[in-house]
């Protein structure tokens, strides 16, 4: 049986790289519904794309359960379990914080979003990618580390995008927007998708360090 | 003398099962009061009931305290040590989050809070007390393993319950409200009441792992 | 050569002292810019103090980074780690709560920062002179002990002064701003400039912890 005590006692290979894998294509999953959810302006619709994200949200708890638990089993593993830990976690709050904000745009059913929140989504998606590659390399840490690094430069770039037009629609809305409860509506939807894009930037700084610690 | 060396070295009996009573009876004690205090709408009487909130959170921290001292002190305590932190933590927290929202109520002083308001303090001191009879419930872990699993799954319910009606109010706030101060006022007040009954949820998580980790 | 083994294995001139003493120096100058910038009203000059405080903000970081890397490459240390870890991390804390609030008078761009928002700046601006003495007696925490006690004391005073004023702020901001634009600006504003004493509060309270520990 592979869950015998020889079978703990022994190197195995580790589960928790698929599931790694697993956590960050739920991720991209999420991101590209968020992406496409932005351009549905009924009530009906974006109560369907959040309970959509919503499912692929529960899924991505799952994969960052079963990773833990995979860690609490496993001897020898070729990172340090709070290394995988934190990954592990990071993703997941990307997860989350995408969640977050298409529950908002559910709950608020705010105008339609105007032109920066469809910019900070295709960023989101795009981020997203660069963490399934940078993930999917660590199997080969060594030969992959200039690659991940560069994952993970460019994961801080577009958060500075993101940063940039955030800051110059705020700017606008105060300004602009005659509507309190508009103006409160896009305010915090635009917030959550900002800070989607710190997540992202986080997880980069996770897996940054992981290349300057084992190679 | 009780605390002599040889007191400290010797199998003692633990003093924080009823410190952790103290301060879970505590929360039940806060959330009593909120719920009082959520039916009186003049000023003066929010301000009285945030003083004594206020004093009720204060004897919370001290308990908290007191249980960190005496886990710093014991040699041997019937759980892990962080576990006992973080249960004791996590129902600080609760009070604290309590001691917020009366908080806003006193300074923002709103409209009077409607039925979703009244619903979720309901909720909160329903959460609180099924928080001190799990409490109580773990000096014999083994025997009440059972009923402390089913008062964390009714925590779980009751923090759906509550986001569900927390959910229903901002939707109809942000269609119905026309006055931009109440509305700002509402959404932090509801906030604050939805995020006790999260911090109630999370004691469960805490109880639940324990008895995973000890029976 | 200063890093060889035997520099590692012997005891060394601990470096993050100075460190610290240069962390808390920034945290000074972050809080006399604050201060300063708070009676300038133009969008470009806000704009300007921003950039500046910003720059300060990446210095406190760089400091806070090099005091964690010489923790990882220091065998003996005259604290434990964790404490100048936290201590380091706390006082980097209150510089990017400062930072975070000179952005949002730069985006939101609000009118004139009234009297409370400027009591609140001197507020900080005291409380980091408080902590700059503080850090600089850690040399000799056994003869300073009781002065930092003292200005740990004080901390708390300010952190309770702000405290007042932000509330008394409140209260009459939704009594009185009619403008609803200008009402979110000021709130999430002086709620910044309020968190900035919390957080050197929290600082003072961390620095008492040392002193207990190591006297």
């Amino acid at each position: 049986m592979k869950n015998s005590l020889f079978g703990k006692l022994t190197p195995k290979e580790p589960k928790f790289l698929p599931l790694l894998n697993n956590l960050s294509d739920t991720l991209l999953e999420t991101a590209t519904l968020l992406e496409e959810s932005i351009s549905h302006h009924t009530a009906q619709e974006r109560e369907e794309y959040y309970k959509r994200i919503k499912e692929l949200e529960r899924q991505g708890d799952t994969f960052n359960h079963s990773i833990n638990d995979e860690l609490a089993t496993t001897f020898i593993t070729p990172f340090d379990r709070e290394d995988i830990n934190r990954l592990s976690a990071s993703i997941d709050d990307v997860i989350d914080r995408i969640n977050g904000t298409a529950k908002r745009i559910y709950l608020y059913n705010p105008q339609p979003i105007g032109a920066a929140g469809v910019e900070l989504t295709k960023i989101i998606k795009e981020s997203a990618q660069y963490i399934v590659d940078a993930v999917s390399k660590l199997e080969n840490i060594h030969g992959n580390a200039k690659e991940i690094r560069t994952s993970c430069r460019t994961l801080h770039n577009l958060e500075n995008q993101a940063d940039d037009i955030y800051e110059k629609f705020v700017q606008n809305l105060f300004v602009n927007e005659t509507d309190f409860a508009e103006l409160i509506k896009s305010k915090e939807i635009m917030q959550g998708l900002e800070k989607a894009t710190d997540g992202a930037d986080f997880v980069g700084k996770v897996l940054k360090s992981m290349v300057v610690k084992y190679i």
